[in-house]
């Protein structure tokens, strides 16, 4: 009896026609990386256990997959291996073991899948894609990488053209110095309310803070981070509280120069709510969300650290990345789409009379070294199954060549994408060209109609 | 006290610079797949284990990695999942688990790693990538499909570029055959033997099938293997025996299939003792040399099999398909040339002075816009160290705009390739043009010259 032919849960397998897409997506990601001269690099799907369990212990650890060969296994061996979970430990990882031979700022960018071993629920990847980006500096980084960041996600995402999105913006020093000069001792629970303030609104996290720091110290801080940012900071130009000073130049810079380099004010925002996680980032923190789409949550996040690889090397790595969560954004993009067909190859040449197979596979040929991407037929079957195979496979052109055809010197090409007046016939020397303009065509219709 | 980074033993990871090379590759690869109209998929790194291991229970298996979560480990189960080693069962699984949908002849093509539990050892990967591309069809498949691979893996290794290669191609059931009409009964153990005629050479190889077969039938079947095939073929013209009559029949439509294609007589040879593994492949068999590299063994092998999924569904699936070793590929194209510094940045502009920040963050939206992929200097660094980041990072052009250029409305280029005569200066607006002239000459140079 055969086994039945499936996959773990939680896993995202796609069929070639969302495959496609999502090759595309990748495609455009990196090449957006590469506009700003990130450097690629891939590491192994399995790190050392000593080497990717170090941090915490905590809930990472609780979701890890570990890794052990056959021998490994049958001997009852601790495991040695583990999947990255994360892209982060790898680079920290990374840099630190190749730091001699890297050139610093190092500026790299990572696309790979990650894994968590999650117990499988809606919406919850056991594996899934991760695209990174860092600029990693030795010993010191200045803040004018921040504004890259925001620059490089805003020409991604207006390529991707989901829709309208924003990035928000907002720093952690300017958090950590408005509580200081609040008198806000308990920081670190404060901001783990204020992080909800998006999904649970003022009121509820107002609450919340009071109850942690007392009502007139919650309504201060919430006044504050809830307002336009400019009228928020004003009062505080000037203050005497380093930390906020400093916080407020890093923002306003970032700010700045984010619109220097070309990103329409309706696409960054200041958000002084906002938290990005509790210990990892330290100044500048991103989130962007798609303003139709506000369930996704964001879709892309980071910011500013001041040590990448303290555990891995002595060497001082401030840095600052960001995540896009790509997985997350095609299953979204896969849900609100209807079914589409779409297939790599432009043009199939069918197969209307075996005894033509060289004049195909020279046609073929002629039309490959065109850059065209080609199929040929190549089942003896009947023009209409033929036909069929070549619409269900989602091929915008089909090119004929049967004994009368090839008697007259003729082609026809037939838009698969019409369903009547789509033939047309060419002469063989015109077949190139002729493919070309019925793509072509096509293309300046899809831009018109939208 | 840090904990040292490093990987496990047995995987490829590359600095930045070798790793754009094999993202080109990569690239070159899949785009010569899409040339045929191959359509992409992905599967999970790790299949559930009764899925993936229902074959044989032999090596296969001693060389698996299994996976579990923390949680599953801590209980002592036994793994539930396991790491593909290789993309012929996730592709044989995927068909059958997808059969309804896809669309037959199904043509994909799949790039992704694979692993292998192996004892470490030079040459010995436990992660590598596999460019697989496979054409699987439903009850029948024609041999106009066993052409293409050899068409399409020229047109690859042709553009990859890395020295004459010579695509060897075989038939099984010509080999069946052959050995059917010498009356040769132990075929599985002659066909082992002279699988190693390549290494071996044919008087070492014939002593060994003599042992099998008797000295005579030895030298016959010796006598035909390591002739010119059309010579060797050509007593058996019209022979009896039925499976031998297909095997020289669907062999030569193949030979003459593939020249159809474009493949010149020098890259595809017909190798009569070219068996290909003992037990998979039925028909059609393939390997791949690069001549002055025999040492590396065959970079690309593969053939025609009967039946895809025979252990996932009671469909009938004959395919044909082909595998690129592109890791140990990789491997020699890195051990053979020298270090050369790549960048993906065409383009800095550096930082000469921190109050034209904005000044530069304009010119890099220009110039990014324009298609170019360029970085900005971030740090308030001395021009010393600013040049020397560029240098080190294979940056090709280098944007100077300091106080007096900005006065005077002016640019100053400098083509970090060469070492003297290698500034420009150009008027501001004039900046993209004369980047790309830089560019383009180099270009121009480096084809006359390689």
């Amino acid at each position: 009896m055969p086994v039945t032919p499936r996959t773990t849960q939680g896993v995202l397998e796609l069929l070639p026609s969302d495959q496609i897409v999502f090759q595309q997506m990748l495609e455009t990601i990196r090449h957006g990386f590469e506009r700003f001269g990130f450097l690629p690099i891939e590491t192994p799907v399995f790190e050392l256990v000593d080497v990717l369990l170090t941090k915490s212990g905590g809930e990472t650890e609780k979701q890890v997959y570990f890794v052990q060969s056959t021998g490994a296994l049958a001997k009852g061996d601790k495991p040695e291996l583990a999947l990255r979970f994360d892209l982060t430990v790898p680079l920290a990882r990374y840099v630190a073991e190749h730091e001699a031979k890297l050139n610093f700022p190092f500026r790299r960018y990572q696309i790979q899948r990650v894994y968590r071993g999650e117990r499988a629920q809606k919406g919850r990847y056991r594996e899934f894609y991760q695209c990174d980006i860092d600029v990693v500096g030795k010993d010191k980084l200045s803040i004018a990488y921040d504004s890259e960041v925001p620059a490089l996600i805003y020409g991604i995402f207006t390529e991707l053209a989901f829709g309208k999105f924003t990035i928000f913006v907002n720093n952690r020093k300017l958090l950590r110095g408005l509580m200081e000069v609040l008198q806000i001792e308990q920081q670190t629970e404060v901001l783990h309310e204020v992080d909800r303030l998006r999904k649970s609104g003022r009121e509820k996290v107002e609450g919340l803070v009071a109850a942690i720091c007392g009502p007139d110290k919650a309504k201060q801080l919430l006044d504050v981070l809830t307002q336009d940012w400019k009228a928020a900071i004003a009062p505080f130009e000037g203050t005497d509280n380093a930390i906020l000073r400093e916080g407020i130049d890093e923002l306003r810079r970032v700010y700045t120069g984010t619109l220097a380099l070309g990103v329409p004010e309706a696409f960054i925002q200041v958000d002084l709510s906002i938290v990005r996680g509790l210990d990892y980032y330290t100044g500048t923190v991103y989130e962007t969300f798609l303003d139709a789409h506000p369930e996704l949550g964001s879709i892309c996040s980071g910011g500013r650290y001041e040590n990448l690889a303290g555990l891995y090397t002595k060497s001082k790595l401030p840095g600052v990345g960001i995540s896009i969560g790509v997985t997350r954004l095609l299953s979204h993009i896969l849900d609100t789409q209807g079914e589409v067909k779409r297939s790599v190859a432009q043009a199939i040449i069918l197969n209307f009379d075996p005894q033509l197979a060289t004049e195909y596979a020279k046609l073929a040929t002629e039309l490959r070294a065109a850059g065209l991407n080609v199929e040929v037929y190549g089942e003896d079957d009947k023009p209409g199954k033929q036909f069929k195979y070549a619409d269900r496979s989602g091929i915008p052109v089909a090119i004929v060549i049967g004994s009368q055809e090839h008697a007259e010197g003729v082609v026809t090409l037939q838009d698969l994408r019409l369903h009547e007046n789509n033939k047309t016939k060419v002469p063989r020397a015109g077949v190139v060209a002729g493919v070309q303009a019925l793509l072509d065509a096509h293309e300046a219709a899809r831009r018109v109609g939208g």
